[in-house]
């Protein structure tokens, strides 16, 4: 059965513009696309007639590539919008490092993952990468939980060895077990859109021999690795503090950390912020494609600074769109867009950085992030409706007074600005609706 | 019958900490606050033993003030979030203008207002300022939807000589009469709970003789004023070249302009934006309670730039807070209060102005913009619980995997950085439940 999709079909192949097709059709091939076309020809028309082609119609509707959240903490679902009005070092120990060892309880884990899987599946996240918490029977109901909903996601099992809580103080050995141990039971789990991601929390959380160690398994397994960087100049000098031995007059950076353990790029990898890149840090985020993982509302909650994103884009980084829950208030990933738009242009405002697009943004959310996955399964085209690519779509409708008033993109921004969860009418991931 | 309402009671009697009452009982004198208290003593439990006094039980809900919008745009919903990606002129030529046109046609308001009041409504904005168009019986619609709704809100035509288009030029007899005719028809309306506001659109937007004519109008009516201030600095610099021949080495600023005219201060008057403020405004603002509308959702889709907040608090003058859409992209008062934070804390980190607090900002919703319409009606107390207050409040209750995990000031951190229009359970406006 072919699966033809009639709507306005929106995506960004590239960057630089949105490709609009008003209520046209997506012809998929299986479940991957194939070719959009303004009619359906005779030979199209034909199938339909004989019941070997299907016309899914959503004329006025939007069809967009899914969502991807290219950095997300899930344990902090818990927290979300709650106590931002405190210091990062406060919030950190009154809320999230309590709240992540609540965690080693199971139960607690089976209490909060399916809400906030529930929310990310409402906000049309279909794919997301995730941190989960140091403790692997936990980080399995999510696993259990994202199964269920029919998401997609990479979930790490988080690394900490210091400047923790105590009970979120694993030792080296325990904390590298852990991940193999974790990598093991998703390699080995049947039926499951999910797989592991190497997760140290970030540098100052764990020793060089821990680093190392991660390293050496994200090598040897053939796994992806998240983790942070640069998000403020404190942590930056903190790092380069902590690891002085091992910095020197040619690896000056926080980056250096992470490549020298083989955390930066030896297999595809994404770091979260990169607010104050230095040279040093753009030069190795580029030689090793590292991902950047833009979280604005999360930069605006925690008073990190403003990302010079147009500047990053420039410069030919790969940079991805992340919520960051819970320092990021909102799952919306619509939200965190026009977040990354307000913040782009307010450093246009005042430092006269050049204006973002939109189309840009919205590439980033999409076909940016999802050429993280692609990295990681380079067989697979993620994140746009180019041929050969996973059908991974919203159908989205705005309720809008006057109706048949908005152009497609109009419909579009409206969506983008002012999007309720109830706006997202379908959800489909590699074809299949979920 | 006495009302006395159960449950998490917060508000902001001064603008540096939230009051909060956790599960206490807050009871009604008619329609308006007496007292708080934490237990029911047996006066008052024999009172409800003879079903005199009625306990309404919202145990674990919030009990909050509702929300006050001090500056937003009726006719520009049709807009909202839409085209924000433009320039500010070709954004108000492409959507403002055309589309405020078509309110020449009052089918067209017909069709618009109810879904704006809906939202409105539905976002917890009980009370609001609003700019209508220059249609009188289009502006009529949007009070009727108002009353419909049980909603309260000042409402204004719109005056503009120039500078717009055609279709929106009166001239400056035909923009008084009408103001005059708008302010008759809601005087005689019976059994309505709108009122008229002066509305030049804002300076350039006015000639003299226009300005000077509605100055006179709104102070032989006794009705307050709203427009707009320095929101930009073109603009700043644009009404001082189209008005230099009244200004002077002593009047030498946009304020004058308002003040000269009678608009600015003689009666109750309310400005929105206020992002450039220079010594002399801020000199007129304060002489003469001139109320800023802060609308950062506003300023940073336009780019306008980031309003000192916590200075001008610390100056004294009188602060709101508004949705302003359509530049604005919400009517959720609780989007722009996160929008306020945000925009404060970035002010913060990038020039050193103070931290702002999460219960001035709240404060500025609620009696801050309640303030303005205490001036208008010196016989009311508004925006708070405060003994003699108006029972204005929102009942809400957010979700959370975790019930009862959270205090109640972290239930309404939850709802005012992640709340859905759902979270709203009960709405009550002068102690009716609307």
């Amino acid at each position: 059965m072919i699966r033809i999709f009639k709507g306005c079909i929106i995506h960004t192949p590239t960057k630089d513009k949105f490709e609009i097709y008003e209520n046209e059709y997506l012809v998929l091939d299986g479940n991957l696309c194939d070719r959009i076309v303004s009619q359906l020809d005779q030979d199209l028309l034909d199938l339909v007639d004989k019941g070997e082609a299907l016309v899914m119609d959503y004329t006025d509707h939007l069809i967009i590539p899914s969502f991807i959240d290219l950095h997300l903490h899930a344990p902090q679902y818990i927290q979300m919008g709650v106590g931002l009005h405190l210091p990062l070092i406060d919030w950190l120990n009154q809320y999230t490092f309590k709240i992540e060892e609540r965690f080693a309880d199971v139960n607690y884990a089976k209490k909060c993952y399916p809400a906030f899987v529930k929310d990310l599946y409402d906000w049309g996240s279909l794919r997301s990468v995730i941190f989960g918490t140091i403790h692997n029977e936990s980080n399995q109901v999510l696993v259990e939980e994202l199964d269920k909903k029919g998401l997609s996601a990479m979930v790490g099992k988080v690394n900490m060895n210091r400047f923790t809580t105590i009970g979120l103080t694993e030792t080296v050995n325990q904390s590298l077990d852990k991940t193999k141990g974790f990598i093991d039971y998703l390699t080995e789990k049947q039926d499951t859109k999910q797989e592991a991601i190497v997760t140290p929390r970030f540098a100052p959380s764990c020793s060089y021999d821990l680093l190392d160690g991660l390293g050496q398994i994200a090598g040897e397994r053939a796994v992806p690795v998240q983790s942070h960087l640069c998000e403020t100049r404190r942590e930056m000098d903190w790092v380069k503090d902590l690891f002085k031995d091992r910095l020197n007059e040619e690896k000056t950076s926080y980056s250096d950390v992470y490549h020298m353990t083989g955390l930066m790029g030896n297999t595809p990898t994404v770091m979260a912020h990169g607010v104050y890149l230095e040279d040093r840090d753009i030069k190795l985020c580029k030689e090793n494609q590292v991902w950047i993982a833009h979280c604005p509302t999360s930069n605006n909650n925690l008073s990190s600074g403003i990302m010079p994103l147009t500047k990053y884009l420039d410069l030919g980084l790969s940079i991805g769109l992340g919520s960051d829950i819970g320092a990021g208030h909102t799952l919306a990933m619509n939200q965190v867009m026009v977040s990354a738009i307000e913040n782009a242009k307010m450093r246009h405002t005042l430092f006269g950085d050049r204006m973002i697009m939109e189309s840009e943004v919205f590439y980033l959310c999409t076909k940016g992030n999802g050429s993280f996955f692609e990295a990681v399964h380079p067989e697979k085209s993620i994140g746009s409706f180019e041929k050969g690519a996973m059908f991974d779509a919203l159908i989205v409708h705005e309720e809008h007074p006057v109706s048949g008033s908005l152009t497609p993109l109009e419909q579009l921004q409206r969506f983008l600005y002012c999007g309720e969860k109830q706006s997202i009418k379908k959800r489909f991931l590699e074809g299949l609706e979920i």
